[in-house]
């Protein structure tokens, strides 16, 4: 609920016209969710709440889903009719002519009640193939009835292109009310498909962040708004808006607890991403030779990923972008790319850790000086059936030991955890804190394993990704082993080892400003 | 390079009609495959090597790329060549006429190899705009050199479908040599963009399984064939390779090490799912009602989600699937219901994990008897500097204790393995095979890890999927905790407890059957 209404605040920020909020006549969260959005400051969006038309046989005054659209304390709804008549006999199970009374009735309904009404027209595009008349007749009726948009919907995903032209166009013919677009993504055409309608003369669009949907998903907004606005030249959202693209983007996925999309158009993180040799070089004489728009208009950033297939030449450059300017001959470079190829064979990946690769640059310098070193650690993980006297009948138990040298000094200690990994953090965060209390600060925001070589099953390779926050920035590392347990340690450890550096660094820079204010 | 073999063949039953092995000019390692490959019977697919046009300044008899070209031992071959006038001068770095010497001299040497030669315009479309008597002059000069196709790169992505059809015209207007189209997913329109190429009248697409591809992707063949057959009626591959696409779909995420994408349009696990109680009834009236191809057709299915959304009706629909018919109104189905929302609640999910689902809905009668019941465990996983004699320096040790009780017996034993789960998983095994001597053939194939709730760091919530066979089936199974020991604990008790019911049910199967035959 409450990420329900971060979202839509998130989504005003954007500048998102319209938010359909949810359904109240089909679930009591969702007029929760209405009642507790009054509150919300919306200087952008319409709040919108969503249902259907009236059933088959029942007054529209004495339908309880048309009386919870009229509580929800909204001045939108949007309502769901049908427009195929397939749908309306084998479907629904009623005759054509009651299909468009239950249109009217409920338009009429809800416009009495002083809303401001959408129809989503269901399978409108299918409807119209098998029978276009009764299709259009769906709209027309919606029209005479009061409806201020007609959302044609292309319910099941399946429609082309240039069949989404010729059936707007037909509409267009019809109605002087402002259409819409529904599309859906089974034919991987979803986006193709909004931009035709809107070629076409619709101007409400229907989508969601991401593409999230059911099935293959909706129309993403992610890859529309762009669209319209840098290629199609269609002022939907402001520059200063648009720029928050990335953002609402992550900010969504987090919140339905998704991991976002790497490869989604605009964006992913991959999405301006440069790997190959060939595409680098060019990259570094021409900003733009490798990609279509400047990722800054959608709050991205280019990438150059350091990965297996990248030579040198991409090592040294990733470096420099760090701070390091590596000669391209020198035997720093050298031992650098060769414990970059020996790691990655060992499962590795550089590509999102780039707290571990600038260890690595670091490791390669001959006189860096680590400021912990791990010697030891044990782990214990025991499930035990207590006698029935006891309140917990099986009690977990998880338990960590470390050892920590810093400098000469040994640090032995142990700590127990919520899950081994969770034991190891906390112990080995117990031995450091002795030495560098400001640790305390640093905390742990994701945790992510990925088995490689999956066929082996559980004696497969195990990569963990960690990402961790001091509350200011965040950085990610990587371990990789056959073994959960030693590829969390070594993520575990890059992460606080790669923050006591920085902080040293950052002390030190934070010092000469003093002096020189001074 | 098993692996690219292994494609290579799943790509020739899929029917493709040629397949890009490498860049035996850039890597050693795509010479090797071109050499393995020659012992490879591919009935429907050439094998192609891709490369570049000669460098600037080079004779094409002294470049060393496309003498790898010429020895590669194919008798077709891709070159790529630029067709953006900012692309030659700012990346390049040579003049328009060299870069059109280039694309002649190197066609012209590779026909005289006797080769049949694509060319790769890239960037053409770019190009197209800022210098349009440019890029067709590129084409132009390479269809009078002999180029076989002239394939139009979109190569940054980020051109609309409108734009393709207007440059594929204009090259149609110059030439006869047959076209094709390259095209990137950056605007979310690679697969949009190759349909309106073909509808303007290109006769080659280029495409990769999936869209597997740099940045956001290449074209995604596995919705562009099914859009050709089903719905343009270009009968691009026979019903019977059709029928094959979501097996190779998920071959190559598996070569790939990916996971396949479940929500890829034809070929997702979720493209054919119903989750809303909407849909589902909707379904039971009207198969296609909600969805806009047959599955089958493309060798997916149906899904039915069992999932938090779900009511009492989808449990007893899925249940009654897998062969049990629930009373809509008994206790059993209640109680299911009840047990489902509660593990759910727990983070178990049953969409992928049917085994465990089935187990449910075993432990839902209240006459089950499960084969063996778990007691307690302990998981040790050790790290330990041993004194310099030793020959490792590092020793990671991972071992298990596990009890068990079968009936009334109770078995306590252990077992070593490579990492804390497989040795979980090697002691449990060791504890039933003295009672189940025939669970030797049961093998894990796959085991997943997600972290659920990923804000909370080492202490989130885990899932662990687990995907075993015993050589003819294969089936899943879902565990979850806050800690990744317990949650893979009750995944492999499950997974065997599955099998041993099945067993069971399949001897008792084959019994009657031997009855009935003497």
């Amino acid at each position: 609920m409450i990420d329900k209404l971060k979202i839509a605040q998130k989504l005003d920020e954007l500048g998102i016209h319209f938010i359909e909020g949810g359904w109240p006549g089909s679930n009591p969260k969702d007029v929760e969710f209405f009642e507790k959005a009054r509150s919300l400051t919306l200087p952008h969006s319409k709040l919108v709440a969503f249902g259907s038309t009236r059933r088959s046989k029942v007054k529209a005054e004495a339908d309880a889903n048309l009386l919870a659209l009229a509580d929800a304390g909204v001045k939108v709804v949007t309502i769901v009719g049908k427009s195929s008549e397939l749908q309306v006999i084998q479907v629904l199970e009623t005759t054509l002519e009651e299909n468009l009374s239950m249109i009217v009735d409920s338009i009429g309904y809800l416009k009495a009640k002083g809303l401001t009404v959408f129809l989503d027209a269901e399978h409108f595009f299918d409807g119209f193939k098998v029978n276009p008349s009764y299709a259009l007749r769906t709209l027309e009726v919606a029209a005479e009835a009061g409806a201020d948009c007609l959302v044609l919907c292309d319910t099941n995903g399946g429609t082309l292109p240039n069949e989404i032209t010729v059936a707007v166009e037909a509409v267009r013919g019809l109605t002087n009310v402002p259409l819409g677009i529904h599309a859906h993504n089974d034919a991987e055409l979803a986006v193709a498909n909004t931009l035709a309608a809107v070629n076409a003369g619709i101007s409400q669009i229907q989508g969601t962040i991401n593409g999230y949907g059911e099935r293959c998903g909706n129309a993403n907004l992610c890859s529309i708004i762009p669209d319209l606005k840098l290629k199609m030249g269609i002022d939907c959202l402001t520059d200063v808006q648009l720029a928050k693209l990335t953002e609402v983007s992550h900010y969504v996925s987090e919140m339905a607890n998704l991991i976002p999309g790497a490869f989604l158009p605009y964006v992913g993180s991959s999405a301006f991403s440069h790997k190959a040799g060939l595409h680098v070089s060019g990259l570094r004489r021409w900003a733009d030779s490798y990609q279509h728009i400047d990722p800054a208009q959608v709050g991205n950033q280019q990438r150059v990923l350091v990965s297996e297939l990248s030579g040198k030449a991409n090592i040294i450059y990733r470096a420099k972008e760090i701070g390091f300017d590596l000669p391209l001959r020198g035997k720093e470079a050298q031992k650098l790319v060769e414990q970059v190829k020996l790691l990655e064979s060992r499962g590795f990946q550089y590509d999102y850790a780039e707290a571990s690769f600038e260890l690595l640059v670091h490791r390669a310098k001959p006189d860096y000086q680590p400021p912990f070193e791990l010697v030891d650690f044990m782990v214990v993980v025991e499930k035990r059936r207590r006698p029935p006297t006891k309140r917990n009948l099986e009690e977990l138990l998880s338990e960590a030991m470390v050892k920590v040298r810093v400098g000469t000094e040994i640090m032995h200690t142990a700590a127990e955890g919520n899950g081994p990994v969770n034991a190891l953090d906390q112990a080995l965060r117990k031995a450091l804190l002795q030495f560098y209390p400001s640790l305390a600060q640093v905390r742990l925001v994701d945790y992510k394993v990925r088995i490689l070589e999956e066929s082996i099953g559980t004696e497969s390779q195990v990569r963990v990704l960690i990402e961790s926050s001091d509350g200011v920035k965040e950085w990610r590392t990587v371990g990789s082993s056959t073994n959960i347990i030693e590829a969390s340690w070594l993520a575990l450890a890059d992460s606080l080892e790669y923050w006591l550096l920085r902080q040293k660094l950052w002390v030190s820079l934070q010092q000469s400003n003093l002096l020189i204010s001074s």
